[in-house]
C-alpha cells in the first residue's frame, strides 16, 4: 500500500541543529521500570522503536550523578564512564534503524533522596525532597553549581562518546534540578541565581551554553521544559513565566520539547483527558521560536497529527505511550496501514512498570517488554511449524489476543464468544464512565482479524464440553473470563459475609449489565482497590444518588498511585460529592444497612444502605474447562493436542495481562515448553564463579 | 577481657539435626533491599555476621520459581542453576568465619504480583493477591502442588550445591505458600490439602519431608512459622491452630524458627514493643518438642537472652534487627564486652530499606551496607595517616559518631556542645511519647567516648567562629544540627503562610522544650509525613487537650508504610480519639482558626484552633558555618586543612544519616576525595563492551 499524500507532511525530514530527523515522529523520553538495571533488555526495546519508524528515539532521564539518585526507581545513569557501555548499545540499536539517538541527562536535585549512594540532594534552596521521603535538600552554593555545570557537561560528553545525537537539558515534570531552579516557590536564593526570572532561569541558560560548547558540534542539543505546571501563578504558567522563560531562551537550543509538569499531569489516563490535551498549553512556544518544537498529547490519529504540524502548533509529534502501544506507527502511516495502528488506550499500565521497577509493559502492546527476554517483536511472529487448527472459546481481551496472534501465525482460527458483543470485559467497562478508550483494544482485535481469511469468528455460540471435543480443534484456549464474586471473599474477608446474597446487592457485573442500583443511599464497598470502585461511583452518582465508597485502605483507589490517577480520582470523587470511609469494613447487610468494623478502632458501627455494590474480588469462569478436565481421556482421540486457559480464566487480573497471556499462549504452540526465562544476571568478580554443579 | 561466666550457657553448642552451631547466636532470615541484585554486596554483608560471632547465619527470603516472583523488592533467588554462583559465595563469606549459612527458600503464593516475570500468582484458593495489585492469585490444582514440591525440592537441593548447612521451609508473615495453605481464611479446597488442620497442613508437612530426603544427609531442615498472627480465631493462635500444627509436626524437622506474623507484628517498632515482646506467643513451643527453637524479640540484653534459655523458651536467641544494629553483638558478650554492645533503637530504618529497594541501612550502625562498596567494617577502622587534632562542634548524633570514629582512627578528638545535655536531637526526642529507646544512640556513643583517653567533650560551649579559628584543630567539622522552620515553608507550601509567627504557633522545637500547647483545640499541621507529627498528636492529647492533625496527604504519618508503622499509628491516633483530616493545607491562621483549603476541590474552610503545631521543613542551623565561610582566608593559618558540615547541619535528614555522615567523614579524613563509588554494574554481553574514551 502508499500512503495517503495527505500524510506526506508528517515524513518530510527535519532539521535539528547539527543534526537531521528522517521524518516528524519522535518519541520522547519516557521511563520504562528498566533503565541502567537491564542494558541489552533497553537496548532491543528502544531498537525496534527506531524501526517502526520513529526519526528520533530517545532515552529515559539519565542520571548525570550519585547525588541525584532515584533509586528504587530504574532510570538511566551516566554517573561516569563506566555507564557508557550500557548507553551505547541503546544509540547503536536505535542507530541500526536509521533513527537519531536523544539522551536526557538531568539531575534530580530536590525530588530524589539518593536512598542507594546516600548522599545529601541538592537544591536552590533548603526544602524537603518532594514526595514524602524525610529527606531534605541542602541549598546549593556556588560551587555547587560549578561542579553540577560540570557533572552536566560530563555528562554531554559521555553522551557523545556513547555515540547519541541528541542530548538533552532538562527542565519538567518537577524532577530536575534546572526547573527547581525556575520555579519561585522552590527557589528563594538571593543571588543571581534567584529572584528575578532572568536570575532563577540563569542556571538553565548556563547548562544549555554548557552543553553546546561541550558537544554541539555534532549533537543537537535539546530542552524539555514545562509550558504550565497547572497550579497556577505559583508555578509556571503558559500565559506567564514558562512564556517568558521560553521567549527568553527561544534561539538558544537546538530544539523545544514542550509538556505539561508534573508527570501526573503530562500522562493523564484517557478517563480524565483526551487526544491533544496539551494544545491549549504548549500552542504558543513556536510562535516564540525559529527552532523544532515537539510536543506531545497522547497522539494516535495522523490526522490530527497533520492539524498539529499544519496549525503551526508542532513540528515534530512526540509520544511516548502511543510509541509504546505501536512501535510501528510512523511505518503504518508511511506505508498507508493507518487501519492497523494499535491506539494506546490511556491507562498508565506502562506507567505502573516504573512505579513497579519492573520491565515496561502495555495493554494494547503484549511484545512491550519482551524484545530482549523473549525475542518478541511487535510485528512480525514466527509462522506456525504444524498443521491444525486452532479454537479460542471467548472473545475477550486474551480470547481476541490469543485468535489474532495465532493467525498471524498461519494457524487456522476459529473463535467462538457466548454473547452478541465481541470484546467481553473491555466492552463492558467501555461503557462506564471515562473508560471509553479502552474499547481500543477490542476494535484493533476486531479490526484486523475481520479481514483474515483465516479466521471465522462465531458470535452467540455458548460452547460446552461436548462441543469442544467434536469441534477437531488441534489447540483450544479457553478465554472464558471471570466474574465478580457475590460472597464478600476478597482480600478483606477470607469467608463469605452475611447478607451479600440479598436483592439488593450489586457487583460490577450488574452494572456493566444494566442492572443498575435505583435507590439511595448506595455503598460501594470497594476491597478491589484500583479504578472500578470509584467508577462505579461515579455511575452512581450521575443517576443521582447518593453515595458512600468505604474501604478498608487509607485511600480511595489505593492501587492507582501506580497509575498517576489516585489523585485525580480523589478529586473527581470530593467534587461529586461522594463520601469517603477509610480503614473500615463491611462485615454484614441487613437490606437497610451495613454493619461497618474500623480497622483502626475494632469497633462497629451501622450506615444506612438501600444498595450495596460490592467489589472484592473475581472468580474465574471455569465450568467449561472443569468439564473438560474430566474428559480428559479423550482428548486425543478428539484431536486436541493442548488445552489452555488464558486471561481471566487462568488468573482474574488487568485487561493488560489479559492480553498478554493470550499472546503469549499463541506464540507457544508448536513450541518447546519454556523452560528457563532469559535473564540479565548480576555479574560476579569474586569468589567461586564455578560451582560443582 | 574475659566472659562473664553467667552467659556461658549462650556459647554452649546446639546440634541442629546433622549439624551443629557453635554458640546460640542465630541471624535469622532478613531482608536487606539487596537480595539477588548485588551478590558481592550481600556476601560480605553476611560474612560479616558470621565474623560477629554468629553461629548460624541466614539469606533473605530466596525465591524458588519465577511463579513467586516479589519485585520490586530485591530479595534472594534461587529459581534455576544459573543463581546458584550468587548465593554461593554468600555462603562461603559465612563459612569463612565458622558460621552455619542458612537459606529460607520460599515461594510467595498469593503474596506477589509477579510484576517482573508476568506469570499468574497461585495459591490454595482464588485469591487476591494481599496487598493492592490488580492481580488475583489462581488455585492451585493437584498438578500445580506437585509442580509446587518439585520446585522446593529443587531449590533445596540447588541450596546444598551452594554450600548452605540448613535449609527452610518457611510459613510465616503471610509471605508463604506453606502459610496460606494453613490459613482457613485462605484455603477453601475441598480435596485433602483443605478443610481440616491436618489437611491444611498437608503440604506444609510434605514440602519439610521433601527437604529432608532431598539434602537432609548434609543439611539441617528448619521450619519457620508464625505462632500467632494477632487475629484471633480467624488466623494462627499460639493457643489454637499455630499450636496445634507445631504440635503435629513436632519432631519432624531439625529446628524451629518461630515468631508472629505477619511482617509489621513480627517487626515492631520500639513504639510499639519492647524486648522481649514475642515470649508471649512463642513460649509454648518448646513445651511440644525435643528439636531446638530459635524465636526473636529485638533481643539485645544478655542477661534477657540467658532468661530465655535457662526458662526454657528458647534455645537460641534469634535476632535481626540486633545483628544489624550489631554484628559484633555475640563476640560482645564473648570476650566480656557486653557494655561496648551497640544495641538496636527499633526504628525500622533497616525495614525501610527493604521497602525502598536500596542497601540495607541502620541508625545505629553506619557501616551497614556499606561493607562491599566501601569496604567498611563495623569494628575496625583504619589508623589515621597525620597528626593533627580534631574539633567536633555539636554533640548530637552526627557530631557524636563523627568525634568516636575519628577517635577510634587515633585522633586526638575535642567535642564541643553548646548545651549542658549529649545526644542533640536524639535526647530531645527520646523523651517523647515512644521514642525512649533512640537515647541508645546518644548513651553507646557516649559511653565509648567517655573511656577513650583521645577525646575531650566540653559541655555548655557554644562556639563562635573566632572560637574556632583559635582552637588549632587541623579537621573542623560542623555538627550544629538543625531547627524546625517557623515560618511555614516546606513541601506543601513554597512561600512562607500567614499568622505562623504567631505566639500560639509551636514548632516541634518547642514542644521539646517543655514549651507545650496549653490550650486545646490543637491542630497539628503535619507537612512532614514520618514519626513526629503522629508523636507531638499524642503528647498534646496526653496533656488532656484536643487534637486534629491536618495533612496534605492521604494518611497520617505517610512515609511510615516504609517501616511498617503506618497501620499501628493510624490505630493509635484514632483509639486515642484524635481527629485527622486529610488531603487539605492550612494556609493561614488569625490566632483562633485556621483556614484550610481542600487538596481535592480547593475550597476554604475554617476549623477553630487554639494552638497550632506546625511541621513543615527543617533548617540548618549554619550561623557558625556562614561566619567560618566568611574567614577561609584565614583557615590555613589557623591550622585548618578541612571544615566540613555533617548530619543535619549539612542536609536535615534521619538521625540515621545523621550517624552516618559523621562515620562517613571520620573514615575520610587523610583520605583521598572518593571519587567513584564502587557499584556491581549490570553484565553487557552484546554489542560494544569497549567504547572507545
Amino acid at each position: 500500500m502508499t500512503r495517503d499524500p495527505r500524510y506526506d507532511i508528517l515524513f518530510e525530514p527535519v532539521r535539528i541543529g547539527p543534526v537531521t530527523a528522517r521524518n516528524r515522529f519522535y518519541q520522547v523520553p519516557h521511563c520504562t521500570g528498566i533503565g541502567w538495571t537491564q542494558p541489552e533488555t533497553l537496548a532491543r526495546l528502544r531498537g525496534i522503536k527506531a524501526e517502526g519508524g520513529w526519526a528520533v528515539v530517545a532515552t529515559e532521564e539519565t542520571e548525570i550523578h550519585p547525588t541525584g539518585d532515584c533509586e528504587p526507581f530504574h532510570e538511566g545513569r551516566l554517573w561516569d564512564d563506566r555507564d557508557i557501555p550500557a548507553m551505547a548499545i541503546m544509540a547503536d540499536a536505535v542507530h541500526e534503524y536509521g533513527a537519531l539517538a536523544a539522551i536526557e541527562i538531568m539531575h534530580h536535585g530536590g525530588s530524589a533522596a539518593n536512598w542507594g549512594t546516600r548522599l545529601a540532594p541538592m537544591a536552590p534552596s533548603h526544602r524537603p525532597i518532594i514526595y514524602y521521603s524525610p529527606v531534605q535538600a541542602r541549598r546549593m552554593d556556588k560551587q555547587d553549581i560549578r561542579d553540577l555545570r560540570k557533572w552536566h557537561r560530563d555528562a554531554a560528553i559521555r553522551s557523545k562518546k556513547a555515540g547519541f545525537d541528541i542530548v538533552y537539558v532538562y527542565a519538567t515534570h518537577d524532577l530536575s534540578i534546572a526547573q527547581q531552579f525556575l520555579e519561585r516557590r522552590k527557589n528563594d536564593r538571593i543571588d543571581e541565581y534567584g529572584g528575578s526570572l532572568e536570575n532563577r532561569a540563569r542556571l538553565l541558560r548556563e547548562l544549555i551554553e554548557d552543553t553546546k560548547e561541550a558537544v554541539g558540534d555534532k549533537c543537537a542539543v535539546a530542552v524539555r521544559i514545562a509550558a504550565d505546571e497547572l497550579i497556577g501563578d505559583i508555578g509556571l504558567t503558559h500565559d506567564g513565566e514558562a512564556r517568558d522563560v521560553i521567549a527568553m531562551l527561544a534561539e538558544l537550543p537546538d530544539l523545544w520539547d514542550v509538556n505539561i509538569s508534573n508527570w501526573p499531569n503530562d500522562s493523564q489516563t484517557s478517563r480524565f483527558a483526551k487526544e491533544g490535551f496539551q494544545e491549549q498549553y504548549t500552542s504558543f512556544v513556536k510562535s516564540l521560536t525559529t527552532k523544532p518544537v515537539v510536543g506531545v498529547g497522547r497522539f494516535t490519529s495522523p490526522d490530527t497529527m497533520v492539524s498539529q504540524i499544519r496549525r503551526g502548533i508542532l513540528d515534530f509529534i512526540g509520544a511516548a505511550r502511543p510509541s509504546i502501544a505501536d512501535p510501528f506507527l510512523p511505518k503504518k502511516i508511511e506505508e498507508g496501514r493507518v487501519d492497523e495502528i494499535r491506539e494506546c488506550i490511556g491507562c498508565n499500565m506502562c506507567v505502573s512498570s516504573d512505579y513497579t521497577s519492573t520491565n515496561l509493559r502495555c495493554t494494547q502492546n503484549p511484545t512491550m517488554g519482551e524484545e530482549w527476554r523473549r525475542g518478541w517483536h511487535p510485528e512480525i511472529i514466527p509462522p506456525k511449524k504444524s498443521e491444525g487448527s486452532v479454537l479460542v472459546v471467548g472473545a475477550g481481551p486474551a480470547g481476541l489476543e490469543a485468535a489474532l496472534a495465532a493467525a498471524r501465525r498461519g494457524f487456522e482460527v476459529h473463535l467462538a464468544e457466548a454473547g452478541s458483543d465481541l470484546g467481553g470485559r473491555v466492552t463492558r467497562e467501555s461503557r462506564l464512565p471515562g473508560l471509553s478508550e479502552w474499547a481500543r483494544v477490542r476494535d484493533w482485535r476486531v479490526g484486523q482479524l475481520e479481514r483474515m481469511a483465516n479466521v471465522s469468528i462465531y458470535r452467540d455460540s455458548t460452547l460446552e464440553a461436548e462441543h469442544v471435543l467434536e469441534f477437531g480443534a488441534r489447540h483450544v484456549a479457553l478465554a472464558t473470563g471471570s466474574t465478580w464474586r457475590r460472597d464478600g471473599i476478597g482480600r478483606d474477608s477470607g469467608f463469605e459475609v452475611p447478607g451479600f446474597d440479598l436483592q439488593n446487592v450489586f457487583t460490577p457485573d450488574d452494572l456493566m449489565s444494566e442492572r443498575v442500583p435505583s435507590a439511595g443511599p448506595v455503598i460501594i464497598w470497594d476491597d478491589d482497590h484500583y479504578y472500578m470502585g470509584g467508577v462505579l461511583a461515579e455511575r452512581c452518582r450521575a443517576a443521582g444518588l447518593d453515595v458512600t465508597i468505604v474501604t478498608p485502605a487509607a485511600m480511595v483507589s489505593a492501587w492507582t498511585v501506580n497509575t498517576l490517577e489516585a489523585v485525580p480520582i480523589a478529586k473527581r470523587i470530593a467534587r461529586l460529592g461522594i463520601d469517603v470511609v477509610t480503614y473500615a469494613s463491611v462485615v454484614s447487610f441487613d437490606g437497610a444497612k451495613v454493619v461497618l468494623v474500623s480497622g483502626l478502632t475494632g469497633e462497629a458501627s451501622e450506615l444506612l444502605c438501600a444498595s450495596l455494590v460490592t467489589l472484592t474480588a473475581r472468580l474465574p469462569v471455569e465450568a467449561l474447562y472443569l468439564d473438560l478436565e474430566g474428559t480428559r481421556d479423550r482428548w486425543t482421540d478428539a484431536g486436541i493436542a493442548s488445552l489452555t486457559r488464558i486471561g481471566d480464566c487462568w488468573a482474574p487480573s488487568t485487561i493488560q495481562q489479559a492480553v498478554y497471556t493470550g499472546h503469549k499462549w499463541a506464540r507457544g504452540l508448536d513450541e518447546e515448553p519454556e523452560l528457563l526465562i532469559p535473564r540479565e544476571l548480576p555479574r560476579i568478580e569474586s569468589g567461586r564463579l564455578k560451582v560443582d554443579l
